[in-house]
């Protein structure tokens, strides 16, 4: 057989069948890496083999290039394994990228798309909630919000979900000084005897925070809070509309819709809370 | 040629090659993985093959798998990959294992063999610097502290490094009442305008607080603060002996290879500063 022929015909499917191969060690070994983080990050190699499905022998051939890698260690004295430094490092630098504004956008665009409504990321600023992502549908409502604009800790639903969710003197000292300049007309859309900490209760038994009129005339909103990896409050995800168009009730669509997507972005930013 | 005489030359050496492979495969998936953490948790695919020294290629083919497992994402809008939320999730298991007592024994274990001293990690309890891992020489000296020991926040090397350390008014607050009940005696060996702050001053310039025959007499120590991954002092690293052949000196051999050790252990907890 002509050497040319037999390379033309045969190599090929040989060099997919390794890279396929390789790629699927590579699979493995990821696999024994997650799986000791999803034991806890310290692990038995039985109990590892166990959790990756695969034979006790195999796994600890991965473990070893792990451990080449410093992504795992093994403790001298139990000889359990356990996930080590770069692990660490790993998730650092994974947290440095797990950021609120990012992991939003899908969720802003989805909103949007599936309600009509502008909707944006907030962030407490060091002068109150300040937007910091906006998404505006195809015939916005005329709102003069933008990517800056601070809202109002008491009046806007944005920040009331800050002032419901941190626990930071500068939010309450924000919240106080709105209460004290607000006229009769606003207070009395508040609790008489405690305003801000019945508005908290409130937030915080609903999940989101909803205003109708009480920002803006004719504008109504909803904002639920997004938790990171920490457990605390990172950012607000809110929706906005003409008060016309837009149901602002705590088990309306907007606000089912709102905290479903907070709590998916949560989970893109590790929350693992509640 | 006869099956059974191939299959015994040829089959072993092929599988262990295939097997050294697949190994190889895995060490090259994990090693795009930490180098994507080394550049940041962020980088186009031109930069990541650049810094794994592979061909962008055969890193796209792992970054597939990796994406597959969670560990990485791609941003849409700039192609950039990213270090995905299965990545924070095992820097989040990392560093529940990344525990100052766990990481530190290796290091007690070196102290107590190089120098034959009394060694021990201790850590901020609610009663004070609390002893929670010692290791003693064979012919210890007879000085009465074990795990679960509480010691001076003022008069102890170990309490000096965390009342310089740590920023914490339950700290201050102990240092404060062990310094009214103080008698003369004690007081004249610390500054007479700022007793406190020139004791942190003093620890924080040398990067580890000496004591000679102030907590108990005859007796000698040297402390050096842990550090972890979020770069605050997790604990206290601290050698002691007896006055007679022990040198406290801030430059003397025990000072040396303690503030040595301590780095060493801030680094295996992920402490990246300084």
């Amino acid at each position: 057989m002509p050497q040319v022929s037999r390379s033309a015909d045969s190599t090929p499917p040989a060099r997919q069948r390794e890279r396929r191969q390789r790629v699927q060690a590579a699979e493995t070994g990821m696999a024994v890496l997650t799986g000791l983080g999803r034991l806890g990050g310290r692990a038995s190699l039985t109990a590892l083999a166990a959790q990756v499905a695969e034979s006790p022998a195999k796994v600890h051939r991965y473990l070893v290039s792990l451990m080449e890698a410093g992504l795992v260690g093994q403790d001298a004295a139990t000889q359990q394994y356990y996930l080590g430094l770069e692990s660490l490092l790993l998730g650092l630098s994974a947290m440095r990228q797990a950021d609120p504004i990012r992991m939003a956008e899908a969720s802003l665009v989805r909103l949007r798309e599936a309600l009509e409504v502008t909707c944006f990321v907030a962030v407490m600023g060091n002068k109150g909630p300040t937007i910091v992502r906006i998404e505006e549908p195809g015939l916005p409502v005329t709102v003069n919000v933008r990517a800056g604009s601070v809202l109002s800790m008491l009046w806007s639903a944005t920040g009331r979900v800050l002032l419901a969710t941190l626990d930071e003197s500068a939010v309450r000292a924000l919240a106080r000084a709105e209460l004290q300049a607000a006229d009769a007309e606003q207070r009395a859309q508040l609790d008489p005897d405690d305003p801000i900490g019945a508005l908290q209760r409130s937030v915080r038994a609903a999940g989101c925070a909803v205003v109708r009129d009480t920002n803006l005339r004719g504008i109504s909103a909803v904002a639920a809070p997004l938790y990171n990896y920490t457990g605390r409050p990172c950012a607000v995800l809110t929706a906005l509309g003409a008060s016309g168009g837009f149901d602002p009730s705590p088990d309306g669509a907007v606000a089912r819709a709102l905290r479903d997507e907070a709590r998916t972005v949560s989970t893109l930013l590790g929350y693992t809370g509640q």
